[in-house]
């Protein structure tokens, strides 16, 4: 039985060896800092920059759910979704279709790193810190790197590309849609067209438009479109969506040599991803909480757009009878708004503003004309 | 005055050209995915694997943060408590010493592409997956490279290094500690200096062992070592520490060419991460939401040590006097254990598991104790 002096004694007798031991640890090591053991801190702030932007409630809960495996079934009906989400938001059919475990320069780089060999001849559209910084990457892949230059402010006509394009006749031409170190959105129509003329691919970097301007990948002829995540998609950063043409993805898979990064190797990207027909292999942890993000940012985008713009739907108050609220408007207010049709009979109202009606000054009088309604019309209790 | 008639004549008017134009654009366009509007599917997993691991709830919290800018003061305090933080886990005070936006791969790739330039001199060990991948990207820059294997299962000895560093004449040598595709830890003593002996750097990729196994980054003279944020950290996965020794440093600035990435070119990363000296400027948007959960990694790594594992520091449950429950546990378990000293005297009790009483059987025996304890002894209403 252990008595209590026994207790006492080992303490006493453990203590200075563990003390001198300390001591001996803490003259060779390093301490831990104590500006750890202060809180996390972390302003809110309304970031009306060229983003990041703020993230909405749901895509700050997407950021806690507990993480999962980065190859279970789950995560990989993630990135399948994350993959038709960009699809959407890009406008393209392409299967290579992905998001890069990195931020847009790091999908500029997978872009560049891919699809360009040493010796290509490129041409980069240079018209503020994008292009700089796209010639950068593609010299030091050791491509020929022609410039065609506009002041910041101005954006390129087809005329400027065609006179590049056939004095340097290169594999890839770079362009920036949204310039954001100058606030210029660079008109994309004919430019594909025009590039594939010359037997050069279109890449297009879009990490300060997308979602924002129109962008439409296929149609406009684009072989390579990226962007990132923290902008328009209003997810954190750290993922950046990137999407490769039929004609990008011929040029990539028929290299001779391997692209510099094994970490954005699309080859490796495209079995992660699920794009080559083959079981998926590991290749890297990606960003599970980011992916968490990114989808939620992608949905979120994808409900926006199927709410048709020109009419609004409004679910019924609880209480309310929806024929009286209708019969009011019309009476007291000479205004039509309908209830619903179909499976949201009853359960909605429909409110169109289009055309002519399409005002600021016709939604407010709805707006003025439903909360007097709601004032007189007939309330059940709850 | 608007009439009900005229907005009807209106919706009708315009409704078939709406129809049309929608037709119209549906077969020109890419729809939203019915899969994203399903709701995100996150199971909850018990991750027993090799990582990632799971997620506390304070590192969940710190996810689900609203982001800053990623050039805001707080951003930048945040991320040189993160630096503060990896110094202590690699046991070094190294001052370029950073997390690199991308998984432990990522910073695989920034090791190699930063210190080794075309034509140098590399002997990669492998023992596994990890030396293989090393291996490749080493080849990707054009280097020379050896390869030291083991089979899987086993560790190096130094004499196999000293073999291998004297028969190839390297200027780097890369080893896996935590082989997390076998099973086994490297030992690291005494490589450091036999490595400088031959005028060799030390790359250690510890992603798999980092605050598992013990590593002293100074002590063990190792050169550059980069771990991964979503194994013992328990951070999502999307950051990766890496540091760098001075021996690293000059070779990597004093090099004739430019690392293959911009993304991960230390010349740019070291200025972001404030450890050149100079004002920051942007490079790329960090994964702000990653910071803040590596940073309470970090935090959480740094607490913990600073908790005694050899004394149990326990509040003294509200509505008690301590010093009744000490004298009860005396009189009747013939159990001692303490109250607090200076600051924490009145607030705590002060369990030792030390030496020979640092077993299981004592810790359920002081946790019986303690429960009779607060069953008998007089307690206040609170």
């Amino acid at each position: 039985m252990h008595g209590p002096m026994k207790g006492i004694s080992v303490t006493l007798r453990f203590t200075p060896h563990l003390i001198a031991a300390v001591r001996t640890m803490s003259s060779t090591t390093v301490p831990p800092s104590p500006a750890l053991l202060q809180p996390l801190n972390v302003p809110y702030r309304l970031l009306l920059g060229p983003g990041p932007s703020n993230v909405p409630p749901r895509i700050q809960a997407a950021g806690a759910q507990q993480v999962i495996g980065h190859m279970h079934p789950e995560m990989f009906q993630i990135m399948d979704d994350i993959k038709k989400g960009i699809q959407y938001a890009f406008q393209t059919q392409n299967p290579l279709t992905i998001a890069v475990s990195g931020s847009g320069h790091c999908a500029m780089e997978t872009a560049l790193f891919n699809v360009v060999e040493k010796g290509d001849v490129v041409l980069i559209g240079v018209k503020g810190i994008w292009g700089e910084r796209a010639a950068d990457i593609a010299e030091r892949i050791g491509a020929e790197v022609h410039l065609l230059t506009k002041p910041p402010g101005e954006a390129f006509t087809l005329k400027d590309v065609e006179k590049g394009l056939s004095e340097h006749k290169p594999s890839l031409f770079f362009i920036t849609h949204g310039e954001s170190s100058s606030g210029v959105v660079q008109p994309l129509d004919g430019f594909g067209e025009l590039c594939h003329r010359y037997n050069c691919l279109l890449l297009v970097d879009s990490v300060a438009s997308l979602g924002g301007a129109p962008i439409f990948m296929d149609k406009q002829g684009i072989d390579i479109l990226y962007s990132g995540s923290q902008k328009v998609l209003n997810a954190p950063p750290g993922t950046a969506p990137i999407s490769f043409s039929e004609a990008a993805s011929k040029k990539m898979f028929s290299r001779k040599t391997k692209p510099p990064s094994l970490y954005v190797d699309m080859s490796w990207l495209a079995n992660y991803w699920g794009c080559d027909g083959k079981p998926r292999t590991y290749h890297h942890t990606g960003p599970i909480t980011n992916f968490f993000t990114l989808r939620e940012g992608l949905a979120i985008l994808a409900e926006k757009e199927l709410r048709l713009p020109t009419v609004t739907t409004v679910s019924v108050p609880v209480g309310y009878e929806w024929k009286d609220i209708i019969t009011y408007l019309m009476k007291n207010h000479s205004i039509e708004i309908t209830g619903g049709l179909g499976p949201s009979a009853g359960k909605v109202f429909r409110i169109g503003l289009m055309g002519y009606n399409s005002t600021q000054a016709n939604v407010d009088r709805v707006l003025d004309a439903l909360r007097d309604a709601l004032k007189h019309c007939p309330k059940s209790k709850i």
